[in-house]
């Protein structure tokens, strides 16, 4: 008699897309949100990487180039083709682009604090990049764009009000093998589409490294722990090494307080948060 | 025959609360985030105004003072009286302080960007404050304290990513002339219970110059619109002028983006934000 069944064989979730139906969608999205928020365009911080690129590709599919304005914000220790790269898409996209080098507000950052770890320097960097966005966008009435994809925001991989602050964000519901499909169906640029994935916040930083495991295998464990709702269990008789899985579920568990708004304590009969809850673009 | 109902009398809600219950209340709520979160304590920007003292007081009766790390962060045009009460407030509570003059940050900020509005340098300082605190919230293994009352919130009268960022907030479902009460019950100085709400982000400001009515009236024009739920109709009837129901009502839609996370198109079955949603203290 056995205790315990044995687990399901689990289908793993198809992350195959149709790219023209997604940049419909993605540019239907983008249009609506900025008419419905009444404004002029979108900020979009290009780092020269992928989503940001993408994002950027969207963005002037959705409002035409004369709408999206490009920032690109290097620090002194930023890898040469990272700007580059950012570049190169302001180029191909025709957009208005400026160039903001944050090293000096960094350091003035840094002469304020005491000495910490690269990790908490790199956090202070995304929020001043943040700052700046937010304050171009104030300029010349733009939503700031959001870049992050799924894969990132599953794992917390990202900054609490640094990159992950924006209005609206396409790329959040696809992981980051689809982003790189659908980069090649948009025409960005080979160079960014095969470059090694980074948040380039200090040299020779690298985002498979540094996670230890490759986005093709994380992302197809997170469809199936996420989309398909499968078990730990499950996870593992489908092949995914029980560390492996053991660590992802960690992860997003550890990083929910990334995706959600501040917890404020409840005490009247109609919280913010709890029971005073409107969509991001209501209209009364 | 009359097509249109004459409004129902609304009955305002009663703002008084009871100032032990409500202090055991979010004692426990900030003693009980603190532990779930597994960190050592919170981190506090005191502004020297009534919002963060009343949240440092609360702190340290669910904590004790050495849990709790006050940061003081002056500008340059900062009213002096700002960061002589964050001082008198450290002292009272006996626990460890900070001051960190941001006004270098600032002016690199300011160097980088072009000169823009005053409103829009100051949603720059206080995103600006907003990366010491999280920064030492990192360094100490701290949660991020929120000092935005309800009032503040739903006027949207608050940065955001900047003093609407937060960990946990005890104060965000009381009005502001709740806090006043609550901090003469907690033994907040008189000094800073007694003198005008300002965000000091320049010289002279005023929060109820700003918004052009008084905390009192807006306070009980809002419980009437939100907790008890009443129409605009409604709430004319009940003695409140047109012009200021329209402003308070226009405020609070307008605001809502501040109150809501980044929208993330929905292109799959499961999405953050949509039907990916755990609370914020989740463990799995």
């Amino acid at each position: 008699m056995r205790k315990t069944p044995r687990p399901v064989a689990a289908t793993e979730p198809d992350l195959g897309l149709d790219p023209e139906l997604t940049t419909r969608i993605l540019r239907g999205f983008i249009r609506s949100e900025v008419h419905r928020a009444g404004m002029a365009g979108v900020v979009i911080g290009l780092s020269g990487g992928l989503d940001s690129s993408v994002a950027a590709f969207l963005a002037v599919r959705a409002l035409g180039p004369e709408s999206v304005r490009g920032v690109v914000l290097p620090y002194r220790s930023s890898h040469p083709d990272s700007s580059a790269h950012a570049e190169l898409v302001l180029g191909k996209l025709g957009i208005v682009g400026e160039r903001l080098e944050i090293t000096p507000v960094v350091e003035a950052f840094s002469a304020l604090s005491r000495p910490g770890s690269r990790l908490r320097l790199g956090n202070a960097m995304a929020r001043i990049r943040m700052i700046l966005l937010y304050d171009r966008s104030a300029e010349i009435g733009a939503l700031v764009l959001g870049t992050s994809n799924k894969t990132e925001l599953l794992l917390g991989y990202g900054t609490l009000h640094g990159d992950l602050a924006s209005a609206i964000n396409p790329l959040g519901d696809l992981y980051k093998t689809q982003v790189r499909a659908l980069a090649e169906h948009l025409g960005v640029p080979r160079a960014i589409r095969e470059k090694a994935p980074s948040a380039d916040l200090w040299p020779r930083q690298s985002d498979e490294a540094e996670l230890g495991f490759t986005y093709e295998t994380v992302d197809r464990l997170l469809a199936l722990l996420v989309d398909a709702r499968v078990s730990r269990r499950s996870a593992i008789a489908a092949g995914f090494a029980p560390r492996l899985v053991d660590d992802v579920i960690r992860r997003i568990v550890r990083s929910q307080f990334k995706r959600r708004l501040p917890l404020i304590a409840k005490l009247s009969t109609r919280s913010i948060g709890w029971d005073f809850r409107y969509p991001r673009d209501w209209k009364s």
